[in-house]
């Protein structure tokens, strides 16, 4: 069983797993991604985060994109274009082969937990990535605009339209993936971490999932969040916005509270340091900005430092 | 209406499609695409002959391959087999733009014939290119190693296996494509075609469609059909060795018979001079190997000849 299980989002989160991953053994790190931006375009099953997760541990993520493949090619997307095929969504030549082979493997019946298992195995990565469910949970975006997609509102439409609610449509039927709750439930495990993904986007869906959530707050373990708030702004992506449009203050003592009760421990950034005293929860302060691989492994290694903490304080209470 | 209207399978016939797009007008020409071979891969509904046509009047054919387009790329297909995915039908990163447009049209409830229509014309294909019909029809092969789907016979087990007998699933019940019958029927036509294809393969499942052979019967213009024997042997494929396996003599003048009284003329190749006296209708002894632009222009304008000789013999008797 894993001693440590993260769930993550897509990029900012990804980093943070990659930084797990390479300082823990393979078989101690089970990584849990949301599946609730996945959808369906030109007949393939997407699965964005998956896909950002898988690619990152894997070492070939596209570093100046933030998602896809490095070295990737263009060559299909440039004559769907030319064809008069939708080109909002942007598709290179290696990743559409990840994409066709996981609808094929899902056209046969597998389940989604089954086939990322297999994609993982295909691309060398040794930590355990896991689907939250393998039941569709779908993110929807209820904006000044109207109810959106996630991808409609997060790619077609770059985050632009007001967010006056989020829906995870789905969540309340599904189960968590084969294996999440033992993993969670297993006295071997040292640690929960929320990786500094989109708590509303990212974290939200996992959460939402009832099954889930509860054995996150029966869990033994310390569940520590880092936050996804960098000197009160988000390092990339739509976090602040969001949080404004939702009424909240953009602080990262908010996104503790969001968390709320789950937490047993928060991980902000110095610059952040400001509102350390609301954060009401353990907490570490550092530099949570993750530049290079070094700053992945540092920032891993002190989170997981930060966990090992409390569950002495915990053994002792 | 169209002056002449050819009916073609993939490469052999897509060349001499391509003389007579370059000697007539494109409102003067309808090019009929056997359907037969389609099959759905990878979630793709994949229409070989209509694509090899379709790329050949384009003028972006793959010289080399003899399928496919030119200056391709593989991305996808190392990349799907890296992931384990099946690599045995080949398609390129720009090809397989081609196949999804056309999926998610179909998947839309678009028909065949529609969707090649606007395929043509966002690759700026000036003739009409129609899909001998909307509704599926699909090759089998019954060969010595039980039945198989054509590609699988074709691509996957290339041509090795001895076929016993061919079927055209879903041939007495398909209807001509729209327009179809409406241009065989047509006064201002002036020639039919039946290209150097692969009779058996390429052509039969067309003439297996009921109305569309009684069409080709009753039509007032003459039928020509173009030998794909050039010196008793195929120029490319199997049409030679099938042939044989079927029991025939591999002679042009059995290719004649097997179009039987649906001919008004043929075209033979000089090198199979020998069976002139046995095709049993009007003839024109030619080179018929197109090497290059020129030989498929002028083999276009000697069958667009023979057929004119021939409407002026029919006139006068």
């Amino acid at each position: 069983m894993s001693r440590v299980v993260a769930l993550s989002g897509g990029i900012g989160g990804a980093k943070l797993a990659l930084g797990l991953a390479r300082v823990l053994a393979p078989q101690d790190l089970t990584v849990v991604v949301n599946t609730g931006d996945d959808f369906n375009h030109l007949g393939l099953h997407i699965s964005p985060d998956v896909d950002t997760t898988l690619y990152t541990l894997a070492g070939i993520a596209n570093p100046d994109l933030g998602w896809g493949r490095r070295d990737e090619t263009w060559q299909f997307m440039r004559t769907l274009g030319e064809l008069g095929g939708p080109t909002w969504f942007q598709l290179g030549d290696a990743d559409l082969a990840l994409h066709v082979a996981r609808t094929q493997a899902l056209a046969n019946g597998r389940r989604m937990a089954e086939v990322t298992a297999d994609l993982a195995h295909r691309l060398g990565v040794g930590p355990r990535v896991l689907p939250m469910s393998d039941d569709p949970v779908r993110t929807r975006v209820v904006t000044s605009e109207g109810e959106l997609d996630f991808q409609h509102y997060f790619v077609a439409r770059r985050c632009e339209p007001v967010v006056i609610a989020l829906r995870y449509d789905g969540a309340s039927d599904a189960q968590p993936a084969p294996g999440l709750l033992a993993a969670l439930a297993s006295p071997q495990l040292e640690a929960v971490i929320l990786c500094p993904s989109n708590p509303w986007l990212s974290m939200a869906p996992m959460l939402a999932i009832p099954a889930l959530r509860r054995a996150l707050s029966a869990c033994a373990a310390p569940v520590v969040a880092v936050s996804p708030l960098v000197g009160g702004r988000a390092v990339k992506g739509p976090t602040g916005k969001i949080m404004a449009e939702l009424g909240l203050p953009v602080a990262a003592d908010q996104v503790a509270r969001y968390y709320g009760d789950l937490l047993d421990g928060f991980v902000l950034d110095e610059r952040d340091r400001v509102v350390a005293p609301q954060l009401g929860t353990e907490s570490l302060i550092t530099d949570t900005l993750m530049r290079d691989l070094a700053d992945r492994e540092r920032l891993a290694r002190e989170t997981l430092a930060l966990a090992a903490r409390l569950s002495r304080q915990m053994a002792a209470s």
